[in-house]
């Protein structure tokens, strides 16, 4: 049954248990992960196992002489000990370098980082260790078995298993993934997010302004969050306030993984958003008892979960934050933390409001003070660097009492 | 004169003294600001000012019967006040309609929520605390003067300065542009960083591994780091180990605002990357006291900044953490800071190194263990949430010592 002015935890909870990470995958070109265009913090939904050793070969780790570290014993600067210069391999020469062949007692070959160790060397000199005279070098230092050489799969061995499904994709992630050559992956798709506007006094932004119209804020406001979210905001469609529109936007929206409509959840004569939820769906909410935001609306239409915004700027853009974002994270499978600082509050601050309160504040040098303005005021949101809660128990916070800021 | 082997604070600050936040400006549609493929943190390079008010009329904030004020005083349900309902108006509808020429005494017009308001009336009665009967209107509640009245210019005045130059573009930001009605708006543009990796050894993701040749890891995981700081990575470009290729790669890499180039930097005979930045430009230093990452090169050619980064894939990428995140950051005008947590070390660490140390760590309840395998090592990395640094006076952090650690 539908709930009505619940608490701000129950409409969490509600939200919480009604909306599942996507399960939809999508086949990934690492070329593709990179582009600044591609969302950075893809997630995996595979696990990732390597197909081969890196390094794919014993190699040089540095530019030197590649030795048997056995030939070298007890060099010093003093007593220096003198090998033949039998060739050289650079990074890159493949096995037909005939100096890859084999290294002989008492020779060495000149190797540079990154190249194949020639047969039978177990160790490489750093060339600040050595002195080349014609065609014989002088090593001043020996070096430990297996000094300077990067083992064949060292790195990441063949078979093993290297990233997990539910995996972010970090610069290091996407390292391991070139590492391997691999050339696509699987992630999972990132959700799309509808957005209606509703209202008949609603024009899109570019057009002239006519009597009674105000500007779409909302779309805006919200689409910034659903990206801040890591969904993607499909480009919003304004409803006027007539069933059959608003009916037909929602049947449309549903296509995508969320539907986020704004306005038209008040309630007077007007209020279609709840009628028309409720004759394809199910509200599961309708009413919070937090200030902004009480006409939220909470819903399932064919399995896709409804968000029915406050249409005042101020209060849907706060609802987007304390109930959209940490929802649509959860559906995208990235983690969600508020970043919260401490500050003291610079003037007595008195809730007046038996609902749970949601304050914008300003920070400056550790001191926070309101900046709320109306729920109608978008500048009630710009001006801000986050917001404090009151909850109902509380009528007052003090001058300088200390307070938790959620910073936007 | 090119600076050798300096401290890490040095090469920190010669970078920050040569890295100039983005002059380049575009023109941006606001539509375009909340597409998904638009980045989001855009920087204004222009002050931004209303040509409108906001609201742009005096307007009812609530569903319910808008009156003067005066008709109503001490209305209570044991006393309500009767007023004649002369009309409504609803949200969107303009000046034609009848209704919003003029309230008269003792009257009521049925107002919802945006509705412009009739011309005399003010104050609007919520609907929950009216009763209609017929053609009359119960009000059981006075109102104050302009309750649940939005005025013209209430959120937004006409003229008002409402955004500065510099501020970042987040989602209410956004909402004060589209409440202004504006179609577009001058943003800084995103620095271009192209991407250069460099090694004869070196093959493309994607491609068949042949003997000798290891996947290019470091144009992925740079391209990455580059996203990270809000820049755009210019598809990598793979040089070889040749005077020629390196230099023209160089040449066409400078018409981007930065180059970032991998390997070759070291000092073996195949080190070309110095003697190619020397020739065509400066460099300002090579060589940092700090492991990994010691053969770390940084110049400028044209104008534009050259880094040159350690070949070894963690080098490079600890690096890019260390030295090109911020810089980019900077010259991206996004502001930076470093994630850190403290914690407890898991286990002793010694340094046993003459240089300045970056250890990757992986976090576990509160407690951090290095996680660092060699610098030639991907995973030293991808296995890590962040890094310690252990500077060159200290020898030993103790089992349990509290450490900081960066997050990556």
């Amino acid at each position: 049954m539908q709930k009505k002015n619940i608490s701000l935890d129950e409409a969490k909870k509600i939200i919480d248990a009604n909306i599942a990470p996507i399960q939809r995958t999508e086949i990934l070109k690492i070329k593709d992960l990179i582009k600044f265009n591609v969302f950075a913090d893809r997630v995996l939904a595979t696990e990732v196992i390597s197909g081969i050793n890196v390094p794919p070969f014993d190699k040089s780790a540095m530019d030197g002489y590649a030795v048997k570290f056995e030939d070298t014993q007890n060099a010093s600067s003093e007593n220096p000990v003198k090998l033949k210069l039998s060739g050289g391999v650079f990074a890159g020469q493949t096995g037909k370098n005939k100096n890859l062949k084999e290294i002989k007692s008492s020779e060495c070959i000149y190797v540079t980082t990154g190249s194949v160790l020639p047969v039978n060397a177990n160790a490489v000199v750093m060339i600040e260790n050595t002195k080349r005279e014609g065609n014989n070098v002088k090593i001043f230092k020996s070096p430990k078995l297996s000094e300077n050489v990067g083992k064949e799969g060292e790195d990441i061995k063949k078979g093993n298993v290297l990233l997990r499904k539910l995996e972010i994709l970090t610069p290091a992630k996407i390292g391991v993934l070139a590492a391997i050559g691999v050339k696509e992956t699987e992630v999972y798709s990132i959700p799309k997010v509808a957005i209606i506007g509703t209202g008949n006094e609603i024009i899109d932004v570019g057009k002239k302004l006519t009597p009674g119209k105000i500007y779409d804020i909302n779309s805006y406001a919200l689409a910034a969050v659903i990206k801040k979210a890591g969904c993607i905001p499909v480009r919003p469609k304004i409803a006027k306030d007539e069933e059959k529109i608003l009916q037909k936007r929602l049947e449309e929206a549903l296509q995508y993984d969320v539907v986020v409509i704004s306005g038209g959840s008040s309630v007077g004569e007007k209020d279609l958003l709840s009628k028309v939820v409720e004759s394809s769906g199910k509200i599961l909410f309708h009413g919070v008892n937090i200030k902004p935001g009480k006409p939220t609306l909470f819903g399932n239409v064919n399995g896709k979960p409804v968000f029915g915004m406050p249409g005042n700027p101020a209060s849907c853009l706060m609802n987007a934050y304390v109930f959209l974002l940490p929802a649509l994270r959860k559906m995208a499978r990235i983690s969600f933390e508020r970043k919260i600082v401490k500050a003291k509050i610079s003037e007595k601050l008195r809730s007046n409001s038996d609902r749970h309160l949601f304050v914008t504040v300003k920070l400056e040098n550790r001191c926070v003070k309101a900046v709320y303005k109306t729920s109608g005021a978008i500048t009630s949101m710009s001006g801000a660097d986050g917001f404090i809660e009151i909850p109902i128990t509380k009528q007052v916070i003090e001058k300088d009492e200390e307070v938790e800021v959620n910073l936007f």
